[in-house]
């Protein structure tokens, strides 16, 4: 839509940096063998900036994080338990709040401590483990809800986050945040194609459940077996034609109000809700 | 929770938001005999700028709605249905996007309409009528999530979004965008005090049921009788003690994984279903 604009000065700014960001999420890091440019899919230093306490308590806790740089408050430095006179495997800055500001901008809320590390790597496919559940993101790229999404994902007890390496959401520190520490313990998967990625989930014994409105099923009577994996398309466009004719089920949540349809983020957490509660019976 | 955002253009716009919803609502608007000042609960001019199709479309269906003005680029005008050579009653003017951009600052996905209306007004809680299910909020402001649960409110068939007055949430385009069209289907209710209200609930025949993630009973467990009202506090504070002694069960959602709380639209959208279909049941 703001394509069509004239251009002023701010809007050629906008419009590099909106090429800058497609170029970036259409080329996600470069993986070997994924026979593309490597790409920037960062900031020039390549880090991702976790912030808050939450999250960065469980960037602190995971031992597959690599850690560059932690800067904290004094008072955030105490909240999490880290001696600043001791030694650890990155290097502790105690800073005044407004070092982080100046790093983060004013408006997050980074209750004084930056985690710089680098993004955690995704995983192919076959880096799944025995999981029963996992959930498979259609083009879904908003940061706060795949944010949001992981969040559920883990407290539900989500193996893996399925994701396509184009389309994806990239790991920043606004997804970070939203996932609420989430992001440290769920595996996240990229594929080359989702529709191929759909095939192999079924041939390891997964349902595979296209949650879309305008299906005849009510999600909760389509449940069978003993491995599910919920596939959510982006809002507004819901699932590609491509994996509606790939997943196993297509299935809708029943919402008899003036309203049908969620926040992407809330139908996540009522399939991944559901799905628990079938896989628990 | 959004106020943790770190800063992007689009997220700088939403700080600047929330910082005049702040400043709005820390002085709830003055209603007669509230014992307080009387402070602009928004923008100079007293109206609520409501933008994106979705949300513009329902405000045009909605006949409570007094719409001072609308804005709109001759192609929303035909996404719209809106003939501008016929006559409304609102004036209607076709503009240039950057006119809408000018106005809403040029991060607002406003996709070419702006609706200028008078707020909805909140009724009392005498004005509840014959739902079987409300949502009640303590003190849950973040425009974002409340805009959420709107959507999934509505989208379950909840008859009532009950807030109280202090620290509720002020009708706003973040929120109206958020609640994707849902706020002109639901009523708002607010009420001085919560417990109260919660009383006045249960000789209205509701179950008040507090979600609280230390509860002992599940939430599937705890439904009973076929009037619902579910209780949530803001996230990271939870629900306040008097809340928490005065509903009629506190339930918790069950979280395997090793995350024990979600954000709080997304508790809420799976209560919202749960508690739909025990009453379907």
């Amino acid at each position: 839509m703001s394509d069509d604009r004239p251009k002023t000065p701010k809007d050629s700014h906008y419009a590099r940096l909106r090429r800058q960001h497609r170029s970036q999420s259409t080329q996600p890091a470069g993986r070997p063998g994924a026979g593309k440019a490597i790409a920037p899919s960062l900031p020039a230093d390549g880090l991702v900036r976790l912030y808050g306490l939450h999250t960065a308590r469980a960037a602190l806790d995971n031992p597959r994080r690599k850690i560059s740089r932690v800067l904290a408050t004094r008072n955030a430095l105490r909240r999490l338990g880290l001696d600043e006179a001791a030694s650890h495997p990155f290097p502790l800055e105690t800073v005044d709040p407004r070092e982080i500001d100046r790093i983060l901008g004013s408006d997050a809320v980074h209750q004084g401590v930056l985690v710089e590390a680098k993004p955690l790597k995704a995983k192919p496919l076959s880096g799944l483990g025995e999981t029963a559940l996992v959930i498979v993101l259609d083009q879904v790229t908003d940061p706060h809800n795949v944010g949001a999404i992981m969040r559920s994902a883990v407290a539900f007890g989500a193996g893996a986050l399925v994701t396509t390496a184009r389309h994806s959401p990239q790991e920043s520190g606004v997804l970070a945040k939203a996932a609420s520490g989430a992001l440290e313990h769920i595996d996240l998967i990229e594929v080359r194609n989702l529709a191929e990625a759909l095939g192999e989930l079924h041939r390891a014994g997964f349902q595979t459940i296209g949650m879309d409105s305008e299906a005849p099923e009510e999600l909760e009577n389509s449940f069978a077996g003993g491995r599910i994996a919920l596939v959510l398309g982006a809002e507004g466009k819901g699932l590609r034609q491509k994996s509606r004719e790939t997943v196993t089920t297509l299935a809708r949540l029943d919402m008899p109000g003036a309203i049908h349809s969620l926040n992407v983020s809330n139908a996540a957490a009522i399939a991944l809700y559901a799905a628990r509660r079938h896989l628990a019976r």
